[in-house]
């Protein structure tokens, strides 16, 4: 796909391009493409804040962990993520950040903050104990989810569902709170730290899942930790990744979901958790 | 137990004791008792940020989620935690905090950034999917782990291993990185946010199970997801948890661990993730 600069490229592409505006700033602004019910997918700031430290001229090695915490729903208006490093270590560097939108009172309020830990890595012994599930179906022998006319953030992603679609109907029939699908972006675009920061959001509520009910929900913290470097994430180019969550406890207005991401060729490349907020 | 101030009281309630100095910053230090083979043990560090949040006067509610990030190992000197209120909600509050050491040039240093998530609950649907395994030995059917000699803070645990115990050889024998055991401290004391908190550092590194070589370690980051109110905390009084702990990867540097944390009646209190360093 040919284009002139990264902002004219898909839309995620354009959604995570940040002007630097000096002193660890960088400006801007939620992505129509990416909208949610109310404001953008959660995924999608994430990714954000995660390119603010990619961006940042101090940046010492590559992401290891990142935590986002959805303090306010942000407006569809132009923002400021706040990128310094709290401390810079020999071969580890940690983050503090915050993103802030403007009110009409022209006072600042703190919409997300963020922390983020970066790493030059050496070349260990390693190993991945979290398989990718056994004999799973390919993805081009999946039909791809319909999900136009849900939330327009859902159409820039093929999601392929294994196991635990989202519920057909909305009955209050209890199951189990897994889901593993296929997924990639829409337009697909090569795998880096940004996207796959995203696709560590995509999938649907897992109570919704567990209940079959569509009680209103938000994210209120998620964290992210990186499992490889930037080779493995351009070997993986802009192939399908293996995407597997649940939970393990819904307690009074908050549950928790886990989730891994794999791609084809097995390489657990991110696991991730977060906690969400529901209603009743 | 009899005691005059909690200073005076057990070495748990001593080394959370911190003293405000207004404006969100907490003095502290160190506590002999917890300290690991080179500054505190990371989970007593993770104790005095939460405790920060928890004596703060604008707390609203209570813990959801904390996240830790270990950016410098303590010296054995005062330090003071700020605070700060980032944005508080009808419901939910999201909190920042660091904490600093003064250099000897007088400067002051940040040695841990951390971001903390606190609510007021209300009664939902509730349910727990991760069930505590079942036909566990109780904690007074098990030999207590010998920690004497080791460092100075897993003294200050009652530890009674299940499964997967520290390697007794380390031979390099490769092994699963599941370990499971009864825990509570000691001496025992009611459970609060505090010592839960602590609690879900306790489990020794998983790189050292995986691979029975003590590779040098340190937490990087670390998560706390809190699914309890201080009503089950309360009951649960000073009983024993069953804490479980595995990794999914170890990668060129750094794996991860998840853990949880369930009280004897079968409530899933916490649970909690990391990123860990290993050097080889």
């Amino acid at each position: 796909m040919a284009h002139t600069t990264p902002v004219a490229g898909p839309p995620f592409d354009q959604a995570v391009a940040l002007t630097p505006q000096g002193g660890g700033h960088f400006a801007g602004q939620p992505h129509p493409a990416y909208g949610n019910m109310v404001g953008p997918f959660g995924g999608i700031t994430a990714a954000q804040m995660m390119q603010a430290v990619l961006l940042h001229p101090d940046r010492l090695g590559e992401p290891v962990a990142l935590t986002v915490n959805f303090a306010a729903g942000l407006r569809d208006a132009p923002f400021v993520i706040q990128a310094r490093p709290a401390r810079t270590n020999r071969s580890t560097q940690h983050w503090t950040l915050a993103l802030t939108q403007r009110e009409d009172d022209g006072a600042d309020s703190v919409m997300i903050t963020a922390t983020a830990v970066t790493a030059a890595r050496r070349a260990t012994w390693s190993a991945i104990d979290a398989s990718m599930p056994a004999d799973l179906p390919r993805p081009q022998d999946i039909a791809r989810a319909d999900m136009r006319n849900v939330v327009r953030w859902v159409e820039r992603y093929e999601m392929r569902p294994v196991v635990g679609p989202m519920p057909m109907q909305w009955d209050g029939a209890e199951a189990d709170s897994l889901s593993r699908l296929w997924l990639r972006d829409d337009p697909p675009r090569p795998l880096d730290f940004t996207s796959l920061t995203a696709l560590s959001d995509v999938f649907f509520p897992r109570v919704w899942r567990r209940r079959a009910v569509r009680t209103p929900i938000g994210t209120v913290s998620m964290t992210v930790y990186f499992h490889a470097s930037a080779a493995e994430l351009a070997a993986t180019g802009d192939g399908y990744l293996l995407g597997q969550a649940r939970s393990q406890s819904f307690f009074n207005g908050f549950f928790d979901q886990s989730a891994e991401l794999w791609n084809e060729a097995g390489h657990l490349l991110a696991t991730t958790h977060q906690i969400v907020y529901y209603k009743e």
